[in-house]
């Protein structure tokens, strides 16, 4: 069994984009729009703004009061902001607005995250779009350890419009025949042993076990959940995988690394475009 | 074996259609572009116009020359014209001009076939929006036969913009558990096999014979090849499926009536919301 890890693929994707950064006339900037108190929120949106900091980009975090209409308000002025070259919305939105619904509207060209309808439609339809930064780091560790995908079949668990959708479009371009699972899945082990690869995107930690691997199976864990203790933990059960699978993602370390990586070098390709 | 006939349930859908469209002010608009010679275009924008005029529905053939920039500049004046409730971009489209990329300038609010790529994000976002026709008149069609959806395997053939990708998005918002096949899929009958709802949209005449459906299966053929003699087949081999099949469209007389019929519901909604 082989661990996937993500930190040495995230660290030449950062290496990448903050050279091309440091080319450019000044840095890239990122704004962030926050309308929760959520200490997780708060404590991701520094997370990246380190990382953001390393790679020569400027976050700024653009704090709206929580109420849907601050935010879509927001997020029209940042679209036409000349010195903003890209946008995250952060969640949990105030209640009545979801992120799509939001997302909807940040202009494609600074829709760094994918989050947008028109930007997973355009994804979705092979034009050019950012996709979802997770989505895309699935595919790049993926394709980073030589995962065949082309006529493979791609279990994907997990019919989110931030990873499970998107992924699907992003393996259907790939090549695999892919399935995508979710909570009214009838018999999921069934399903998910079908799987080459199989990618957990439930947000329900250790919900894929060893009976839901196929030998030889590549395992991609997209879960963040926290654990009782607090630490963190996937949605998969890696200790009871390990035996059977030919390779599986850590968690931390695996998928999240990577995705921050890839997140930066949109930033920093929005950037470019200007 | 059950045939499913769309005949009726186009009629019933065409029905409500027109008496919703006798109550607008005046009639509804429908801009059909144009930007080919091809007889078989023609030939079904005559076949629109005619069910169109009988369900109270004004069609608009709006001929461009076959340039790329000339359909793109007429969507967008159609797309912001007062007097044009609905626009249909039918293909062949003038070579370096995509579906997609062409359909990006119509309104949402006027993309009564989902051809653009917003349409289809804001479907899978579970947003509003319309869908493909097609792709709508399967999910109706299933409905109609009262096929159980929720928790069903359902299996599609095909991964177009047009009809396999929002299908499949249609399936998912029924929560069935879907799987997308396609040309590079590697054993096709092995993955339509697991199927309860087997949708074949590749495109390639009687691709679906016995050996590709389980016992029971509800098949939808979307297909309409062109024989060798000039007739319309589907791509399920028919006449072979019918011993094993619970349920099978017919082609002509499925999903083709129940498209149709459902185009002009979704000119009639968009007028109705002007």
């Amino acid at each position: 069994m082989t661990l996937l890890e993500g930190r040495a693929l995230a660290a030449a994707i950062r290496g990448e984009a903050a050279a091309e950064a440091a080319a450019l006339p000044s840095p890239p900037v990122l704004a962030a729009v926050v309308a929760t108190d959520d200490p997780a929120t708060e404590w991701y949106v520094g997370s990246i703004a380190k990382a953001a900091a390393a790679t020569g980009i400027e976050l700024r975090e653009e704090r709206v009061v929580q109420e849907p209409d601050a935010v879509r308000q927001r997020l029209k002025e940042l679209s036409a902001a000349g010195d903003v070259h890209a946008i995250l919305c952060l969640t949990p939105l105030p209640a009545g607005l979801s992120l799509a619904e939001a997302a909807a509207h940040i202009a494609p060209a600074k829709d760094v995250d994918g989050a947008s309808p028109t930007s997973l439609g355009r994804l979705a339809a092979g034009l050019d779009a950012f996709a979802p930064a997770t989505a895309q780091a699935v595919v790049e560790l993926l394709r980073h350890s030589e995962t065949p995908l082309e006529g493979a079949h791609a279990v994907v668990v997990g019919r989110s419009i931030v990873v499970g959708k998107p992924l699907a479009m992003l393996l259907l371009a790939e090549q695999a025949t892919v399935t995508i699972c979710h909570t009214r899945t009838r018999d999921l082990p069934s399903e998910t042993r079908r799987a080459d690869v199989l990618v957990a995107a439930a947000g329900r930690a250790h919900l894929i076990g060893a009976e839901h691997v196929a030998p030889g199976a590549v395992v991609v864990d997209v879960g963040t959940n926290e654990a009782e203790d607090g630490s963190m933990v996937g949605d998969v059960d890696t200790a009871a995988v390990e035996p059977v699978a030919k390779a599986v993602t850590p968690v931390p370390g695996g998928v999240g690394p990577v995705t921050t990586a890839i997140l930066l070098r949109n930033v920093v390709t929005a950037a470019g475009r200007r």
